[in-house]
């Protein structure tokens, strides 16, 4: 199944430009054919094409249904990695698995203080279709790590940080229904200060295994988990 | 922490030309120098450099330690997609994490036949480097799909497939002590014909969970299931 978008629905009932051109031109979809269409709010559209017009191609709505909600909020915290492709393929792979809102923060040993949340959305726009969901996760401009901390209202907030006195793996911290932050730090970790701000905040220490992760591979681990944690 | 890598260890006591270039020349080390090295076969060595050859790079061996066993053998069965970044993305991914095997093989619905290993297998070195791992994980050769199901001798055989009427969760299938084999479909997932036939032999049908997931985002799930059942 081929899903479009349109974040402005239900008012506005015409594809953009690119996705009309795709509809009409690639896919040749004509007057009459019936489409789906996600808001990238949690609704699915079955629409028909009422207006074949390649550059702005009409339809009307012939069935809404509401995707359901998972039980809790899932927010990702994340020091960006330098190279970018990272970054891109994280988005990616947690929107597939299920991500309620991605943040991105700058703390000591980050190396990249530059987020460009455009190419990003689109990024979580094609994921989002793919996986066959309606609901677009929340990706927010990068800010210094102390406003992650102050920002949230999640109930169980979590940094990924190996305290080998006290090691606690992230998945025995999960509930069910309660609303989570993850913290993941850059590739030269967080120092000590830094934990130490997050556990004044409330944060607990989690280590997300054994093995010695990439920051996009322990953060998606962590998406892993969040979404295991409902199932 | 660098690690260099030399297969032929314990007999052969330097490095090949590409690691000795590297030692030598990036990272000028010189006689004296202590180096850390892997066979990729579970051991982790401590080595002094006897000759700072930047094409033959000599040393001698002052610490082994062997890598503690994973518990079962972990092994990963996939069709591959057509597109090789997927594969070689999941396949760094797959040995950070922890894997012990990864196979691949041809079904109905694939669309890509041919695997390049050599490629594969620098991919795998490396990520062993970065994740301080010591046992380099077996790729296999494709084989065809009939193949993969006759060759194993996994106590816990399974296929990564929905059947709605009986929908069981992969990580309630796996057990700490027993070997696991995990099949993978291609984009377009295993035709019904050979879902029977891996029943046949055997396997059982399990689930990744409610979303949608691409072949690499499913593969690299189940490799963290496996891990997870072991932690």
């Amino acid at each position: 199944m081929h899903l479009f978008y349109q974040d402005q629905l239900p008012e506005i009932k015409f594809l953009d430009q690119a996705e009309s051109k795709h509809c009409i031109k690639v896919m040749r979809r004509q007057v009459g054919d019936e489409i789906n269409i996600i808001d990238g709010k949690g609704t699915f559209y079955k629409a028909k094409i009422t207006n074949a017009n390649p550059k702005k191609c009409e339809f009307e709505v012939t069935e809404t249904t509401k995707e359901a909600k998972p039980s809790f909020h899932r927010h990702l915290a994340i020091a960006p990695t330098k190279n970018m492709d990272r970054m891109e393929w994280l988005i990616e792979k947690a929107t597939e698995m299920g991500i309620d809102e991605i943040s991105f923060f700058q703390s000591f040993h980050s190396e990249r203080k530059i987020i460009k949340i455009d190419r990003l959305e689109k990024k979580v726009i094609s994921a989002l279709k793919q996986s066959l969901k309606a609901k677009k996760p929340i990706l927010n401009e990068i800010v210094p790590f102390n406003k992650v901390l102050d920002s949230t209202s999640a109930e169980i907030k979590l940094i990924a940080y190996v305290d080998f006195e006290n090691k606690v793996h992230m998945r025995n911290e999960l509930s069910e229904e309660q609303n989570t932050l993850i913290l993941i730090g850059p590739e030269g970790d967080f120092t000590p200060e830094e934990v130490d701000m997050a556990a004044g905040k409330g944060f607990e220490k989690v280590s997300l295994g054994n093995s010695r992760l990439r920051t996009e591979t322990a953060a998606l681990a962590a998406v892993h988990l969040m979404n295991l944690a409902m199932e």
